[in-house]
Parts: C-alpha cells; sequence; structure tokens
C-alpha cells in the first residue's frame, strides 16, 4: 500500500475523539458518521489514540480494534496517524504493527509518562523505539500530561533517525515552537505541527506546518479554512476565523472545573451534532444534563454565526 | 484459599524488583532465589509491579507471568500485593484478576497518571475499581510520578468503602503522613504504609503500620529488624540500624543524574549480590562497568559492617 | 554582649508571628505580651521575621522596628534570630546590622526567590552574604516559597563556612532531612532545625536538634513538652503530646481555602487567647466573623484539653 | 505634566537592563548612552526595573536613582515604565511615588511572589495597590518567578479598576496571550503587551499591541522594523526580521547552563556594543572571558548580517 503521507505532512490534522457506546463498546455508526464528517470537511489526517481520543483510558482490546476500523472507514482519502505513547515499549511496538497492517501512514509518540526520563535516556528510548517501528514516527510533546519537556536538543538530535519525521507540540509554548520552526529551517522535511488551536493560525504564519487542532472534530471546514488563510497570508480572512476558533474555545471547553474539560465539552457537542456518542471512558465522565443544556444554546450559536458567515 | 492479609497489614512489606533477563523474558532463577532470600530474610510480604518493580515498563505479557510465577514461588508464606496501576482501568481490573486467581492477597493502584484528575473524579474512579476487583485494595500515593497527591479528604472517604484497606504513601512529606495517622487514630485496621525506607523508623514510631522498603531486596534482615526495633520503642538499636539505612541510601541509591539511579542503584546491588539479574526494563538501563565496580567496593564495606554487626 | 546562642542550637526555636495593629503599626502591647508568653513557656528561642512573620509582606521600615522592639523586650532571656531572606542582598545586609546592634544572636536566609538560582550560584551567594555578615547564619530551606530546594551537596560544602552554623528545613520532606542528620552524624555542631510541627517529634528522634514550630506561638509549653520528650525517649507522653499537636494542626491550620491558612488561623487564635491583634499584613487578610467563631470554639475545646492534662 | 502615554500603549517597549558598576554604583554613562541608544532606536516605550532590569536584586536606594536619572536622561522622548513588583506593598507605593515624582508615565507589577495567593486575595491585593498608586497599572504575568498565573478572569475583573490599563504577558504561553486577545476584543484600550520576543511578532498579528523585547536593549531598530512589519502584515519582511530576532535568541541567550544565561548573554553583548557595562548584581555574575569571546564573535556575525540587510 502506498503511503499516503506528504514530506513534510501539512495542514489540518484531526485528533479524532474516540466515540464509545461503553468502556468496551466502540461506537461504530459514530465512527463512520465522524470519518466523514472529517473528511468531507477538507482535514488533511486523522490522528486517533491522541490525548483528545483518549488514548490511555481505553484498553488495548479498543484500541486495537478503533485502529482497524478507523482505517477501514477513511479507506485511504487521507492519511491515518495512529497513537502509540505508553510506558511500556512492547505495547507500543504493538500498537505500531496493527497500525501497519491496517493501513495507517505513521505513528505518533510522547515520552514515557511513569518514570521520569533524562535527555539521554529519552533519546536512546525514541532511538529503540524507532528501529523497531514499521511506520514513520511523529515525536509528540506534551509536557502537561508526561511531566518531561522534549528538549530542542533532543528533537534535533532525533531527526537525523531516518524515521522520525516530525514533531506534535502541545507545550502552548510559542517560545519553543518558534525555536523549533528557527532550528528546522534548513530541514523543511521535518513536519512541525502545533496541538493548541488557539495558536495554529500563528504557527502556521511563523512557518509551522500545520496544527493537530481539536475543534475541527466538530467544525474541520472552519479550521481548515483558518490554516488555509494563515498559510496564504490573508490576514483580514484569518482574522475573522480566528476570532471563531477563539470563541469556540472559549464558549465550549471551559465549563467544568477539572483539566478534563476540554473533552467534555468537544464531545457533548459532537453529540449535540449527532456525529457521535458523547460517552467517555472511565475515569472521566460525560457533563451532566445542565451543562449540555448550556453547550446545546451555545451550539446553536455558534452553527448560526457559521452558516451567516458561509 | 484463605487470605494471608492481617488487618491492618504491618511490617516491611519488600517491593520486589523485577529480575529480567531482557525486555522480554523473566529472570526466573532470579526470582526464585530473590523471593527465597526476601522470605528467609523475614519480611512481613511482597509487592510485586510497584514502582520499585519497574510496573509500568514491561509488556502485560510478563506483568502476567510475574504475578503467576512469585505467587507459585512464595507458596504463602507471606501475602503477595500486585501492582495494578494503569491509566486504563480495564486493564488494572484483569491484572487484578490473575492476581486473584494466582492466589495473591490484595492489590495495590496509584491514580491513573497520563491525565490529571480532580478530587471528585478521583473518588468516582477508586470506587468504581475497588467495586470491580476481586481483591481488597491499598491505594498509593506517588505524586512525583502521577502527579497526582491523595488529598487526606478523598483517603478518608474512600476508607469507608469496604474493599479499600489502606494506604502506601510515596510522598515522602511526613506532615501528610503523619496527618494520615491521626485522621485515621480511630479506624486502626486501616493500613498506613510509607514508602521511602529513610522515614521508615520515624513513621512507625509515629503510629504508622510499616514500610514498603526498597532497601529490603537487598538486606531484608535490616529493614525488618529496623522495623522491629521501631515498633518496640528500642532508640538506642533503631539508631545504630537507622545509620546503616541512610548509609546505603547515600551509597547506592543516588549514583546517577536521572531520577532512575535508585533502581539502576538497587539491581546492580542485587547482581552483585548474585540474587538477580541487574537488567533494566527499556527505556532505563543499567549501570555501566565503571559504576558497577563503585557499587561493588560499596557492597562490599556494606556486608562487612553488616556481618560485623550480627 | 555575650552571644546566647549555644552550638548547636537545639529545642523549641518559636516563629514568632508580627503583632500588627494595621500595614503601618506594630502591636507594641502584643509583642510584649506574645514575647513574655513564649519566655515563660520555656522556648529555647526566637526567631522574627520568618515566613510565619509575614517576613516579606511588611515594610522595611517596620521590620527594623519590630528587630529593635523584640530584641528590647526579650532582654537576652532566649536567644533571637532574625529573618534576613530577601532578594537583594544589600538589603539582607542592612537588616542583619540592624539586628546586630538590637542584639540579636544569629540571622537566617532563604534563597533568593525571585531568579531561581543554580547550585553553583547558590553557594557563591551564601558565601558571599555569610562573609559580609555580622551575626552567624542559619540556612533556610523553603521551596514551597523560593522555588529552590537547597541541596544536600550545597549545605554541606556552605558548612565548612565559618558563620553558617545550622538549617531550618521547612520542605516537610523527611527524607531530605534525615539525609541531612546523616550527612552531618561527624558534624554535631551544625544545628538542624525542622520547620513542620507535625513532624517535629519524629525528627528530633531520628536526630535532628529541635523544631521552629509555629503553633508554639500559642501554646509554647506543649511544644516544648513535646521536644522534651521526643528527646529523652519517652514515646508514651510523646505519642499523647504528638496526637494534640496534630489536633491543632487540623483544626486550626485549614479552614481557609488558600495557602494562607495557617498563618490567618495562628493569628485568629492569638487573638482569641487576647495575645496580641489577629492583623494580618496585606496582601493576606484575617478571618472574617464566621471562621474567627469557628476557631473559638476550637480553642475552647483546645484549652481544655490541655488544662487537663496539666 | 502631560502623561504621554498612548491609549493604549503600543509597539516596542525596552525591558531595560540596568547598567551598574557593582552592587552599589549604576553606571551613569552607560545609562545615557543605552537610553538614547534606544530613543534613537525608535522604540516606542522604556520599561525599567522589570526582570531583564535586575528588579529585585538591587538596593532600594539604586532603585530610587534609577528611577530618578533614567526619566531625566528620557526627558520625556518616550514614556518610561516602572517597575514596582514587591511583595511588600509600602515598598511597592514607594517606588510608585518616585516614579510619579521622577516624571515616568506608568508603573508595572507582578504578584507578590513569596507567598502565593489565590485568586480573590490577589484581585484584592491589586484593587488595593491600584487605588493608592499615583500612575496607571500594568499587570504583569510571570508564572515562572512568581508562581502564579494571573487567570484570565482575575485580568477581566481588574480591568474594570480605572487605572489598571493593561497587562505584560511573559508566560510564554500563545493560548494564554490569545485568550486575551479574545477577552479584550470589545475593550481595544487595555493594552496586551507580550514579553518573549520570539513570538511578539506573532502576538502582534494576532491582535496584540507589542511586545516588551529584551533584545531591544541591543537592536532597538531590529525589533521596532519587526512590530512595524507584523502589525502592518508585510509577512515577507516580517519572515526576514523573525529570523533574525531567533538567531539572537538561539545564539546569545542559551550559552550558560542557569536561567540567568539571558540575562548574561545580553549583558555580554551590550558590554561589546559599549553601550554599558557588563556588570550583573549579585547573586547573578556576568560571564568570564571564554563565553564572553565567543558572544564577541556572534556579536560581529550579527552586525554584520544587520548592516547587510539595511
Amino acid at each position: 500500500m502506498k503511503n499516503l503521507l506528504a514530506s513534510p505532512l501539512e495542514g489540518i490534522i484531526t485528533p479524532m475523539v474516540t466515540p464509545l457506546l461503553d468502556d468496551y463498546h466502540l461506537d461504530f455508526e459514530g465512527l463512520q458518521k465522524l470519518t466523514q464528517h472529517l473528511i468531507s470537511g477538507g482535514v488533511h489526517g486523522i490522528f486517533i489514540l491522541g490525548t483528545t481520543g483518549e488514548c490511555t483510558n481505553i484498553s488495548y482490546a479498543l484500541r486495537s480494534s478503533l485502529i482497524q476500523e478507523t482505517c477501514l472507514k477513511v479507506k485511504g482519502a487521507v492519511p491515518v496517524l495512529v497513537g502509540i505513547t505508553d510506558t511500556s515499549m512492547e505495547e507500543s511496538i504493538s500498537l505500531a504493527k496493527i497500525a501497519h497492517k491496517s493501513g495507517a501512514s505513521a505513528v505518533v509518540a510522547a515520552p514515557p509518562y511513569y518514570f521520569g526520563l533524562g535527555d539521554v535516556e529519552l533519546v536512546d528510548y525514541y532511538k529503540k523505539l524507532a528501529q523497531a517501528l514499521p511506520l514513520p514516527l511523529f515525536l509528540y510533546n506534551m509536557p502537561s500530561h508526561t511531566k518531561t519537556m522534549l528538549s530542542q536538543k533532543v528533537v534535533v538530535e532525533l531527526s537525523q533517525q531516518a524515521n522520525i519525521i516530525g514533531l506534535k507540540d502541545s507545550s502552548g509554548n510559542a517560545v519553543y515552537f518558534n525555536s523549533m520552526v528557527y532550528a528546522f529551517r534548513k530541514q523543511p522535511d521535518f513536519s512541525l505541527l502545533v496541538g493548541p488551536e488557539e495558536m495554529m493560525a500563528a504557527a502556521v504564519l511563523m512557518g509551522g506546518h500545520g496544527g493537530v487542532s481539536g475543534g475541527s472534530n466538530m467544525f474541520p471546514k472552519l479550521y481548515v479554512d483558518l490554516y488555509e488563510a494563515a498559510r496564504s497570508g490573508d490576514l483580514p480572512l484569518m482574522a475573522q476565523l480566528q476570532e471563531m476558533v477563539m470563541e469556540i474555545s472559549s464558549e465550549l471547553y471551559a465549563l467544568g472545573s477539572y483539566g478534563s474539560s476540554y473533552l467534555k465539552g468537544l464531545k457533548a457537542a459532537l453529540s449535540i451534532l449527532e456525529i457521535s456518542n458523547g460517552y467517555l471512558a472511565t475515569p472521566m465522565a460525560a457533563f451532566g444534563e445542565e451543562k449540555l443544556n448550556l453547550i446545546r444554546d451555545k451550539m446553536t450559536r455558534l452553527q448560526a454565526y457559521m452558516n451567516y458567515r458561509s
């Protein structure tokens, strides 16, 4: 199977939520709807089993099934990236093998997140992992969850490895991201993608290759349009779309009092859009009726706003 | 099978290292020697798949095999506790079922350690987990690795759950531990065990039930003697043994520059004692020859010191 | 003037609260009552301008006045230690000169707490500071407020400096404190004092020299008795007194939702004891009537309990 | 005296280094050269006694002198902002009064940085401070040094206060900064300035008002040009200038192993430019000869590059 992956990978890569019926069953119908929604929305790739995909919370059996089913449903329309972040390298490699067999294009791995590792240990880990992988690898910087910041020195050294092809940075730190753009200015094939959607347009303007924007689960076209506006330097359109992205962030992701608010808001919105089931895997839980109604109101306004624009 | 567990569990519970030949194979011979070494050293329990057991770094196949083999080798001589800490509740429950079938006495779980949870979420998580478990559960406070401190309020609330029977606290924070002793002064069956061996004797003097002391892998009798000295209020003996425990901590656990130094030193010492293989699972690595020689020298002195005493 | 300081300094050193009428005026009457209360309660020293003394929140004019007035009122009955922690070394030295002129026995300094310093920078800083001081210096480890942990290596190196005579450790980390006891086992003149009162007795049992116990502002005799019980190895008495110390900690220090709860509770209790004004310097504020009444009830019970005992 | 401050304040505000001969003496000649260098370089304001100005490390006498001398030398050519960050509100107000008398235009205050404050306490503190100030106030978000993040809620509430006129954000967090731009979209007079120069251009493109760029001490015109390019949407020029700013960041600010590397590099560069003395106040220290030579080489290349361009 030909690998669909451009070099570098550019654009909007949706960190897909995992549609679940409960802790034991995928929502297959939701998965079908969601993948079609994303593809017809124009996203440039789908990243499953990332943080937004509740990667670490679901069983290996479900992870395996999700990989296979997603690849089946996407049918090569866009590249599928698979999160293999794990504390055990064996389990990461197992997931990567399933991803490869299923037709995914690449895998993505944050550092092991129980024991903290020193820089030399991190480099060794990623080299060993990359050598054992049947697919190219994106590094994933996610210090709020892993306790480990992938330093520029570590990333640059690892980028010499043939099948380490990019970095997804979810630190939110623009100094860090722009330093990476500068460090890789002569290595334009190394893909630099930014996590938080609130800074995606700015990251693209500064030379980044795109974003892994959670909100594109709901409104893929909006994020693709914002990416294109930034990429083509259409600043007035960018400003208009950025405001909508900030409105989504401000209205939907901050309703609860825990770190899980973002995920709860996103899954609630997708259930209101009738795209997928809003269930969250244990240990997280979906919003109750009251907050769901708040989100329903906000979604009505957001959709009206978006229709008006297009 | 009768459960061997006292209520509360008291004494020295060894957080057993996992003897490995490589990332894929247990060192069965080492496991046999190590369990016998611990049992004949008089420890009051064996805790496998904790942090010292490299819990999160080894594959589920190895974890499963380790549980079965350890229970077989221990043969009910002391209770076996099994770490089931995981980010996915399904996987925790699977491990607990294997533990139960194999004859283990209890399981131990730190909070999920990728997503941070709020207090309400933590309580929900542990209640749901405890209800699904076939064995009693120890809570495990390990904030340096999980990013989550189990607050006194959370622990007290969870202690009302029938099969949540104790807390292992590895925070190193004596204010926290002593507050727990105070909070549970009228609930003497709730077992309060302390992680760091450097504070075990003090914790017992203040009313704690015992320690999960890593060094007891090497010198089980020393830690058992220190526990007994503290428990019986033999302060002169306690002071003498405490100094030896501090010498071990100071000489063996601080040779490297990373957080993994403790584990590397401990496994190196066990290989020098010819008890088990010194291999560390990826992403950690055993010390090289130079550091191993340093540890060999230190062990010679420590052993002489210990023989002299006994 | 003869320096009253024993070598090493041992016992209960009260981290005295600063009696204030408002942000601009000391409560001189309260200061008189409080110092007499402490001296007649038997404390072994008084430490002013520490964290409990709201050191950094009050103006330099007030700090200077407090140093002079306290020394006048204490009249050499016990040694007075003066906190000179500052981000500017010049201001630290100025305070130390006032302390010296006023008859204080020693000064205490935590690391500069705006810029974080590396270990080499820390050693340079403390050496330079110590050389410029007219009084002996205690190091003050207070990582929750300064962001800087004074490593064992740094403390050991600084202890070679003639006028650096001890360490006050407020980290709460018993592994750290016990490691210091071990590191200084052959340097018995270097005074090792522990901050949190909840772990004072244990620290003394393990070889520490005493505690800087905030609660001794209210009940000096209780903390002195607990210290003596630990020091003399009277474990049954120690257990009884430790429970009272834990009750104080549990009942009085945790009523608010911020880090300032400890100070608010302590100052409220002192106002209920009619020892000093309960005013807290900006940016903190005293508890309102509701919480004050809660504390009044608790104090009534605590006092009854204490009278019953003695 | 007419206040020079535009509403909102926009452009490049140089966080001026403090030229020092030693810990006790300002380098007046350096101060004269540096202020002229900045004014002729076109900066839109000068911010003294910020983090780059070693605010907390120098004595109050020096701070006072620096305020007076800087205002005298700037002579109203650009607005002068004065950092009054302190743990004691009295000392902050004293500095503000000196600033006002000397003709400064505004003051800047980060939260008190020894005790951590809760949100309610923070709001109270800033309201009380603002009411006592003779000059308008900028909030200063600097969590790496103060341990406190000024939440969006706190900033929005404080912005209702008449003389709180803006925010300087040095968190480096682009999600936070862009959320502020969104939150203040209907309050365009509230000035939003970004600290780290590496993200200044992006912040301006996203709707921010400017940057407090340390590098403008050395190359004021470069940062002004970059600001203008971003502001006018000249993306090709912006990209070219951004690369130079990243080169400065990458080459000059990362030579040492501590957090102080940025300041050491910057002061070394200014001494090589013969603008001011490179002395750093205790507890920091200037680079030694070896690193100074490295910086000399880098500066030669940077200057050549810059001349070539202009």
